[in-house]
């Protein structure tokens, strides 16, 4: 065992950081044996040092100064699990010029100003490890980057935000409508009283931005993305889908077309009997296929105090080895200036996949031709129909699987539609996805 | 980029020794990018090097003396693709001795000589990588080792075993009989004309041993773990399983029970509607459940020519950034006599798990009632029961789901009931599960 112990300063102590500081107390005699040297908190920035804590940390140990604790020369790693964009910003490049390695859960921070604070890590020759900004405990970047390293990345997808697999998942098993869901979710603390981050799916686009760039080292803006969220589906459409073999899920996709990409967020069908569709309520997973690997498949809660604070204590362990080695630490290649690759992001309108179609229509003959004909001329060819018993006087649903088709295409082809006489409501439409 | 390339000697050319030299050639730029280094092949070891090979290598490059390649002083790492043990262990041990790191995909080799294997490469200051030796092209070592570093470990479990995976699959969806589902196997390649190694269980426990060893930080070897195989699985229990909500599959399982750890491979039933359970064909899986992180799954190709290419390829960069760097490689704790812990192996009579038991029993009033009361005298309650109609003129098949036993009290209790004169076969136990 080394004679020295390994200093870290940790900004903020709400519910990842408390669990950041159980899991360095609980497991500190194992951590110390498995890295040589003992993990020491040199400090703790709060913003109340005297607010009741539900840990008890050593006395003078928290402090409300954090830009004066990230310049200690004594501390080598900072965590930053304060959360917001703007003050940790601030406080993580302060900590890289003072040439402190940087660990971070903070997904925002990254997909809005990763290649800063890349740059600023990259000049003061210190890491950013940002294994807990996506997928809470699953040690997605790690695989990424080391473990399916000999592999070209052809497509990464999954479920990305669990208050999102949650409500739909107490859908499809309880019955229960879009609100009702959401109202459960919220009471058991999956969804914020404002939901419409994780809800209207840009969650789920921060953390694909991230994977994006990661998996193919090139650097993706939030805005290449597009981003549809779980707000207006309902019931029937995941009952429908259910008869016919598959579960509906937010999904994030990001997959190589070519020499472009296609990066998006969007609700979509999955067969039943894939392992992403047996993923249940708040967890996450996310399916990597790479060229020698094939498709592989992370599982693990996503958020949550102790699964965060698993992945960030995770990324200390190895920027506490890069401190002991004193190695020069890597930086990922989509910011790594010298060696990162602009890729195109395809507009969605050229994106290629299969649909699922619920029209409500006129009960009388000749309504169908009139839809399959409109579909055919946009080169839209039909998989499945579904044609059920009228549910009123006289309109019927009809539920259709497209083989794949070009959104162009299909958008096109459902103004015409949904333009029709014998259309009483605007189509549902839902994207279609093959999965592992 | 460093000036210098990585020299690398191969020993084996067969099936993923040449998925190892096409990623090599075909990712060469990208690798080379990613690490800063190229990586040369300097020689590989083949039986015949005259012989006609899948892949165009450089003139010269093959040769018939593995020895003298792992001698070579510019080589600096050597990947030990060839397989078996004797001899594998003769040339990595000396590729040891001479200060090369060393990769290998060779399970059996680091199950049964493991320590040695470590003991040489810490005495000589270089590492050993075996991320391809368990779960293929899955990086559940890297998880393990770095992911889920800040974890205690609680539970390790998983198919690991591709062919029993590929035959319990084509039974439950095909309705094939154990006989027909091996014969598919064996004619699509995914079973040896000898399939022992694989149905017996014996290929899972060499998996489970390093995966329990690398997760406790404990050595655990072949001898201690309970292996039961597939070759006994009849059809008709699939088929009721599902009826009852469970699908059956091959499973390794490693737990903590107290300060002793439980550590068998034996047929298993888990809820259809958990991710494990929709793992079907040749694919494998594993699930860790650390105490911070819960519960996490890790799925993938187990086995074949570009997965296992693909761990073996994402540990050979890792030995060379070990290489490049200048700095020691880590020994796995499990291996490092100086950090190692010893830790008990449950007899599998102390084992306490749920099962699924099936009896056939003379078809008159009483026999559920002689029944029960052995099971009761045992302690083993009753959560559901099924007595179907009769299947023949005088006996019928009685299916129970029992609560938590110890292993001890069933196989008595099953001793008791197979010698009632109103039972008709041995009862058939199957243990049931509970999954992420």
């Amino acid at each position: 065992m080394s004679s020295r112990s390994v200093q870290v300063g940790i900004i903020g102590l709400g519910t990842v950081g408390t669990g950041v500081v159980k899991i360095l107390q609980s497991r500190a005699k194992g951590i110390a044996h498995q890295l040589g040297a003992p993990i020491q908190i040199a400090g703790i920035a709060v913003r109340d040092p005297k607010k009741a804590r539900a840990i008890e940390v050593p006395a003078g140990i928290l402090t409300d100064d954090p830009m004066e604790l990230v310049r200690r020369p004594e501390v080598e790693i900072v965590l930053e699990v304060m959360g917001g964009t703007e003050q940790a910003r601030q406080y993580v490049l302060e900590a890289l010029r003072h040439k402190k390695h940087v660990v971070t859960a903070n997904k925002a921070l990254i997909a809005l100003h990763g290649q800063e604070v890349f740059d600023a890590a990259a000049a003061n020759g210190v890491g950013v490890y940002l294994e807990a900004s996506v997928a809470g405990g699953i040690p997605i970047i790690k695989a990424l980057h080391e473990g399916l390293a000999a592999n070209r990345i052809e497509r990464i997808y999954g479920i990305l935000n669990g208050t999102c697999n949650y409500i739909l998942t107490q859908m499809s098993q309880q019955g229960a409508s879009y609100q009702e869901a959401l109202a459960e979710a919220q009471r058991l603390g999956y969804a914020e009283a404002d939901p419409t981050f994780d809800v209207d799916g840009l969650d789920t686009a921060h953390k694909i931005a991230i994977l994006s760039s990661l998996a193919y080292g090139a650097p993706i803006s939030i805005d290449q993305i597009y981003v549809e969220g779980i707000r207006r589906i309902q019931l029937e459409d995941i009952r429908y889908a259910e008869t016919l073999g598959y579960t509906l899920k937010l999904l994030a996709i990001s997959e190589l077309r070519g020499s472009a990409l296609s990066v998006r967020v969007h609700p979509a069908l999955i067969p039943s009997t894939s392992v992403l569709a047996n993923v249940q309520g708040a967890f996450n997973a996310v399916a990597v296929v790479g060229d020698a690997v094939g498709p592989t498949l992370f599982y693990g809660q996503g958020a949550g105090q102790m699964p965060t604070a698993s992945a960030v204590v995770a990324d200390l362990l190895e920027a506490a080895r890069t401190v002991l080695s004193g190695r020069p630490a890597e930086i990922p290649l989509c910011w790594d200036r010298r060696k990162a690759v602009a890729m195109p992001v395809l507009p969605m309108e050229e994106t290629e996949t299969r649909y699922y179609l619920r029209m409500q229509v006129e009960d009388r003959p000749g309504v169908l031709a009139e839809v399959a004909t409109i579909l055919g001329r946009y080169r839209i060819s039909l998989a499945a129909v579904i044609q059920k018993e009228p549910t009123c006087a006289e309109s019927v649903p009809v539920v259709m699987l497209t083989h794949r088709a070009q959104e162009r295409n299909l958008q096109a082809a459902l103004r015409e539609i949904d333009a029709l006489e014998c259309t009483r409501q605007p189509t549902v439409c839902i994207r279609l996805e093959a999965d592992v």
